[in-house]
């Protein structure tokens, strides 16, 4: 009987995987037109349905709370009006968002006349795994169908009622522009060996995208068979050079921890040159422990403030995601580049300084997918950076890094256009 | 013994990896002047050792007779005067290219004053397997270098002599532009077990490129834990349409199978509208058959020329890379098209036609790396593109798509540079 309903299960993963592949064509040359249609047809849905939509959210938060899910969890989990709505909007952001298809990224001629154009294409098929959020299900949908590819969605069983609503509004928007509804599917089982499935699944999808806790990303880059657009960690580092203007370091220090501590990109490590440490710190020091954060420090800064706890060697290994903050004093650009290569994770980094050398030689030397200059590490954001919705952000080198908005989720193609050319020789 | 040996070849081939690991940071930054310098360097080396290269490849060709290598691969294996100094010119070749680690491919700002630049970083580090062409050596240890990223060879056993007095001639290049010699490194061992390490070492090589025959790229498909930049199959089609000019369409069916019928972007299958049939393919025909080339065709060809054998479903899935071709008559575009994507390899496919509509909508509608009008198949090259020397050609969606050249082989990241921009909310 097990192994019947696994059979089963495999059977529907396989299934969906077909269906999925056989749709991604008809994505593929979709019009723009279309796509909008479907995206703004869906954020309708979602408005029309808001009654259905908060009762099966209902539903989630009482399962949730009977399961004891902490507060911040059921935080994460809960929609209300003004979430709704602000779901229903960004569907008709991404609608906004130029149409990637198609677009030109480069072209050329040859001396023999042949026209060389690189024009992007969808990626296929892709496969999406979250956890609690239910708002995912609509940004990860909408953007990769805005993309062209069909995607496969697998929500967290916390918000499985919730997916399963929003879900219907987006399948809704498809049918009403007349795209097929297997483009944005969602796996209905809340079997967690559905996962393991789609990781398998290399045939039928071409990227996974995880988004989750650490545990699920780990699991993801272990198990898939196809390529990962992930983060592990976002170990964030901010450094105070000996030349930051104090003003300015007060304020990115303070915003790049404070603003939000349970963000990719929040500053897990704070490194200031110990030149000016005695200058810069007190005064972050102040408004950090005034924010209700924990301050570990090294010996050099634990003598500027009594509060300041000993940090260890775990604490720069450590992405605290929470209202902790880690400070090294450091000797220079060097010290401070060679600590962010050793325990950084290649998300987001940045210097505060006045000095142009200083900061080219950090924008060029540390190697991640975000290095900053002079700005909060918070910005570590697709909306931030112009590119509408983010799916997610990578710390992959390949195809994707930093934020994955619509123009990640694509491929490209080379148009070579000639006049009866042939090859020589 | 046995397992002391293979203990021993793991931890050689582990050691091999950390050094390629840590000359990546220094080569990341490495400026383009000593990078061009160690290019030129090298193939002043080769000119200066030719007879040394010539007689480790005597050495070569003489243990490949004793093997009984077919005519074909000792072709492949043996390098001349005039081979050694085409080898030398690719790699100043490469030295005159730009430089992509640091080029900016994008560059915006934002509403809040931040400047945001998508710019080119290296991959890290490359590895790259191939069988018996010893100039694949020069090629890829350049590319690799010149796109700042380290790279661990490993040729055929064939060719080990002539790789070796290659590879020297790298690495004195290297060492006269005063960079690390384990920029460039070579597995010195010809034990086949090398290669399962190398596809294993997904701490230590970022990428993997096979260039040789199927087994090969089937292998390392199957067992590279890294990403892999290689194309399985070139099962190239042309496709004369119903608007076709006639001689257009002779001289590029004529040039995409028998120019050079062993390269990737050799002509496979010839498909041709059945309405134009009769005017068409007699001159092809023809000049196919003059030059030596077997036609296989479906009836509707057969009935053109008694010397075309029947071709069964097999032919539309072969990739002959020799002097056979099969031809089949479709039903325009759909038709096609439709065949393309059933039996193709998603590399080079070209449609003959004088009507703008069809040429475009072929271009939009076929998924393969290059999509060409007018033109002959055989231009699916790197060189041809422009992009100077090519490591291969990728018919992967993911990251290289098309000609692999030194942009292919870089990464990037966001520089965001601001003015102590926090970020609100």
């Amino acid at each position: 009987m097990a192994t019947a309903l696994k059979d089963q299960l495999a059977h529907d993963m396989d299934a969906m995987g077909r269906r999925a592949r056989a749709v991604a064509a008809v994505l593929a040359t979709a019009p723009r037109i279309l796509k909008d249609e479907a995206l703004r047809a869906a954020a309708q849905a979602m408005r029309a349905q808001l009654p259905g939509i908060m009762a099966a959210n209902h539903e989630d938060l009482a399962a949730g709370r009977a399961k004891g899910l902490t507060a911040a969890m059921l935080d994460r989990l809960t929609l209300d009006e003004r979430r709704i709505e602000g779901i229903a909007a960004s569907l008709e952001a991404i609608a906004e968002l130029g149409d990637p298809v198609g677009q030109e990224i480069a072209r050329w001629q040859r001396p023999n006349g042949l026209d060389i154009a690189r024009v992007r294409t969808p990626l296929g098929v892709i496969g999406v795994i979250y956890e609690s959020r239910p708002n995912v299900t609509a940004d990860a949908g909408g953007l990769c169908l805005k993309a062209g590819n069909a995607v496969i969605l697998r929500g967290g069983s916390e918000s499985a009622y919730s997916t399963r609503a929003i879900h219907a509004c987006l399948v809704e928007g498809l049918e009403t522009a007349g795209l097929p509804a297997d483009a944005i599917q969602l796996v209905a089982t809340t079997d967690r060996a559905a996962v393991g499935h789609m990781l398998e699944m290399a045939e039928h999808i071409d990227v996974i995208v995880p988004r989750g806790g650490r545990s699920l990303i780990e699991r993801v880059q272990a198990e898939a068979r196809m390529p990962v657009f992930a983060h592990l960690d976002g170990l964030c580092h901010v450094y105070l050079h000996e030349a930051a203007d104090p003003a300015m370091a007060r304020a990115i220090a303070v915003n790049a921890k404070i603003r939000r501590t349970g963000v990719c990109g929040a500053m897990e490590t704070l490194l200031c040159d110990a030149s000016v440490a005695a200058t810069l710190l007190p005064s972050i020091l102040e408004d950090l422990l005034a924010a209700g954060c924990e301050v570990r420090g090294d010996a050099g800064v634990q003598v500027l403030d009594s509060r300041v706890v000993a940090a260890c060697e775990a604490d720069w290994r450590t992405e605290y995601l929470d209202a902790i903050l880690a400070i090294k004093l450091v000797n220079g650009l060097e010290d401070a580049i060679a600590h962010i290569e050793a325990y950084g994770s290649h998300h987001t980094d940045s210097i505060v300084t006045m000095d142009a050398a200083a900061a080219a030689a950090f924008l060029a030397r540390v190697d991640s997918a975000i290095v900053m200059h002079n700005a909060s590490t918070q910005f570590a954001d697709g909306g931030e950076f112009g590119m509408g919705a983010e799916i997610g952000i990578s710390t992959g080198r390949m195809h994707a890094r930093g934020p994955v908005g619509v123009e990640q989720l694509t491929s490209f193609k080379y148009l070579v256009r000639g006049t009866g050319q042939t090859r020589p020789g």
